[in-house]
């Protein structure tokens, strides 16, 4: 059985080293994360990938509130008047709106974007409800759909309609907001690392990179499989740049009017396609055990003989009962197309039980990160597969983390970055830089990496640029983006 | 102080016998539900009002789950030519939609809706996804914004964006797509009685007034303080009219191909004003303990005082370690401001703690829905704040009912229920039906009132038409409608 099964999956989905483009696509439509529809660069999320962003959604809005975050709703329009009070935010997010112009049978007197992002929105409610420094700060978030126009698109990676959570804060000084946009991007790097088990790099990006209105934008980077770097969150701050754009001032202590500081952050369904990228295999989805919709999969065997059934269900309800997602697949396809179907869509552990398991009071359990078999006691039921899943979590994030050492490489000179990606393939490149925009586009000219950020944790790797050989500012962390 | 505070009260809002749409709008700003954009027709859900939906949210969909529905989202686009497959349904809808006709600097080549409600995705989508009877039934939700073009707008009941949810299934058969259809009925009834302690008819919409495409919907009405009828949510049986215009087919056991029967059901941010309209006064919101944001607030009296607020912080400890949502106000407001403000908002609970109280073990709890003051020994917080949360909602219950009754007349002329508005204003008028579209109409065009629906539980006030005197085939719901 074990081998048919391996053939069923071999011609399940393309592999890996094979096509990684495909492998991607496969995976997503094959453990039915999403549909493609007639609306272009739009799909359907499915059930099973909508329950990942709904995991997603809940730890992390628990998070946002436990740091003192309420959530609200700003309409998903932007008037066009609106969208440019604030020069470089409509410079860069005008080429990539979708328009409303007509509203039923008739053309409006001013056409509206749907929202690609909402700052233009907070600040216009920002100016209506601060007045004084008692109503500072406002530290809001909103769960939404955002619209931006891309030409190519693929499916959590880039559509033209995504979803997100965009928080939006307003303080007293710019040192609280400061603080605020660190703390956030630590927010979501714990999120990433201990939810999703996915290592990142936090670092600033440089200023040919920053948000369209930022002072700085802050990021978290990702490492995939194929060695491209993914961006999975991202923290701004503003300074008091929209505050003036937008006439938001308030009163302080001492009666003066001054101006707020603003942050902005947000990360999205992309979390999906980077935690396929993170821990995927040739056999399907790998979902860390925090987001993963059933955690466990009780599948018995020969379920037709007689208690098996009512065994495996009271295994179900065992594991239901200490709060774990768990699911019994009583369905009548065999057992083999059951392993298949739960390994195709990364469900971390399988329990298997027949006949010969309820004579001996044990069961089977296999773990899908790393395919580890092992026969456990029914008495220990809970305890092996809470245990089994902890050990799911911190191996795939070791993993990852080895992976994502494995492909950095520390590079002194643009000759060096050439050789390391012709000998190593594509990773992070680790290479000092002067701070010119300049060098920048160069080393992405001769090399094809650009710069992701600049860590946080910097090491002096040489003490001059990597491009132009003047004295160094900053440890770039480059590399070939999705 | 108490005297001050009412004082203050009757100055902030409008009375509901002065100007009820004003009462509306005051308890909406004032009680920091909602603020106006310029986005015309849009609001800004605030914190405090998208607490509300979010508790809204999360009961419905744990009934939602529990009734074996999973959620799922669709694009947010709808492509003209997609909108139009369905004859009923796009000349009902064609007309309230708003058009995105550019993306970017580009015109499309298909202009698209901003989608008003989604049959039209989820049928394209079943179409790709169902192909045999073991395919069936899908029990698919979401939770999304939607836009309907309307000209006049008020917060929550009308506006042209609003957050809702969909529930979109599709069945084997007719038998089970009507059961669902009730099902999902019985649920919204039993959420608005249990959770909004809202009492509503269940019944069927008249031909006239059915969804755009059904075969069949039935609604739950609930009766507002003005005595306008509010339509709470709605279900829709559609047999199988999408299903054969969108080309949705299985395969039966038999290997015959048969087209599936569908439903759809919805409720919206409208809920949030039914509460207002239901429970409020003239001191603002009056909120369900099962959906309020805070549902008991601890005002320390004489908070300079030494131990206040350490005994403050303690019954709010206390109170949220038995799972309620419960707030310590702490802030340099005198009581008596502050007291009206949670009177404002609609907290359940208020919770007064003096050094006078804690020199006697004890605290004063009022309840906001009957303003009834009592003292309770601190040894017994948990158990009267608890008592006192049930019997709000009873008590609101019961008192919604009582002038829901109070409301409610039998009429078997169009004379009678001419006078019977004239005595005791609008409200909900029962009166016999012969079923003809032309008498709906004309019962409508002379006294004002329209059908509201056909209540499940009929009764015969009359055996002929209250309009034509033909035998009578309903008992309609008759009344003004939000």
């Amino acid at each position: 059985m074990a081998k048919d099964n391996k053939n069923k999956k071999v011609t399940a989905i393309t592999s890996m080293s094979e096509d990684f483009a495909q492998w991607y696509t496969d995976i997503c439509k094959k453990a039915e994360l999403v549909e493609y529809t007639s609306v272009k660069g739009c799909m359907v999320i499915r059930p099973y990938g909508y329950a990942i962003w709904e995991n997603i959604q809940h730890i992390l809005d628990g998070m946002f509130k436990e740091t003192g975050h309420e959530n609200v709703c700003m309409p998903m329009f932007i008037p066009e008047s609106l969208l440019q009070k604030e020069k470089d935010h409509v410079e860069g997010f005008a080429p990539e709106v979708a328009w409303v112009t007509h509203g039923g049978n008739e053309k409006l007197e001013e056409r509206m974007c749907v929202r690609p992002t909402s700052e233009t929105l907070f600040c216009e409610h920002y100016a209506n409800i601060v007045h004084s420094y008692r109503d500072l700060p406002k530290l809001y978030n909103q769960w939404v759909n955002v619209v931006r126009w891309e030409k190519t698109t693929r499916p959590f990676l880039r559509s033209r309609e995504f979803l997100w959570q965009e928080g939006h804060t307003i303080h007293a000084t710019a040192e609280e907001a400061v603080a605020e946009t660190e703390r956030m991007l630590d927010v979501y790097a714990e999120f990433c690392e201990k939810s999703l088990a996915m290592p990142v790099i936090k670092g600033r990006k440089t200023e040919s990179d920053k948000f369209a209105g930022a002072v700085a934008t802050y990021a978290i980077e990702a490492l995939m499989h194929d060695g491209k770097a993914l961006q999975a969150g991202t923290s701004h701050y503003f300074g008091d740049g929209f505050a003036k754009a937008f006439g938001i001032e308030y009163t302080d202590k001492e009666n003066k009017r001054v101006s707020p500081h603003q942050t902005s952050w947000g990360v999205t369904t992309r979390l999906i396609g980077a935690i396929i990228m993170t821990h995927g295999d040739d056999n399907g989805l790998v979902l860390p055990p925090a987001v993963a919709p059933i955690q466990a999969v009780v599948i018995p065997v020969a379920q037709h003989k007689e208690g098996v059934l009512e065994k495996a269900e009271e295994l179900r309800k065992r594991l239901a009962n200490i709060g774990l997602r768990v699911k019994l697949d009583d369905s009548e396809n065999s057992p083999g197309w059951k392993f298949a179907e739960y390994e195709m869509k990364g469900v971390p552990v399988r329990i298997e039980i027949g006949p010969k398991d309820i004579e001996n009071g044990q069961c089977v359990i296999v773990s899908r990160w790393n395919g580890e078999k092992v026969t456990v006691s029914l008495d220990e039921l809970e305890k092996a597969v809470s245990d089994k899943l902890t050990e799911a979590h911190d191996g795939m994030y070791a993993k990852a983390l080895e992976n994502q050492n494995k492909r950095t490489h520390d590079c002194k000179t643009i000759e060096e970055i050439k050789s390391c990606i012709e000998q190593n393939g594509d990773g992070f490149i680790m290479a000092m830089w002067c701070g010119d925009e300049a060098c920048e586009d160069s080393v992405k000219e001769q090399t094809g990496v650009g710069s992701r950020c600049i860590p946080f944790e910097q090491r002096e790797i040489s003490d001059v640029c990597v491009c132009c050989g003047k004295p160094a500012k900053h440890m770039v962390c480059w590399g070939i983006a999705y």
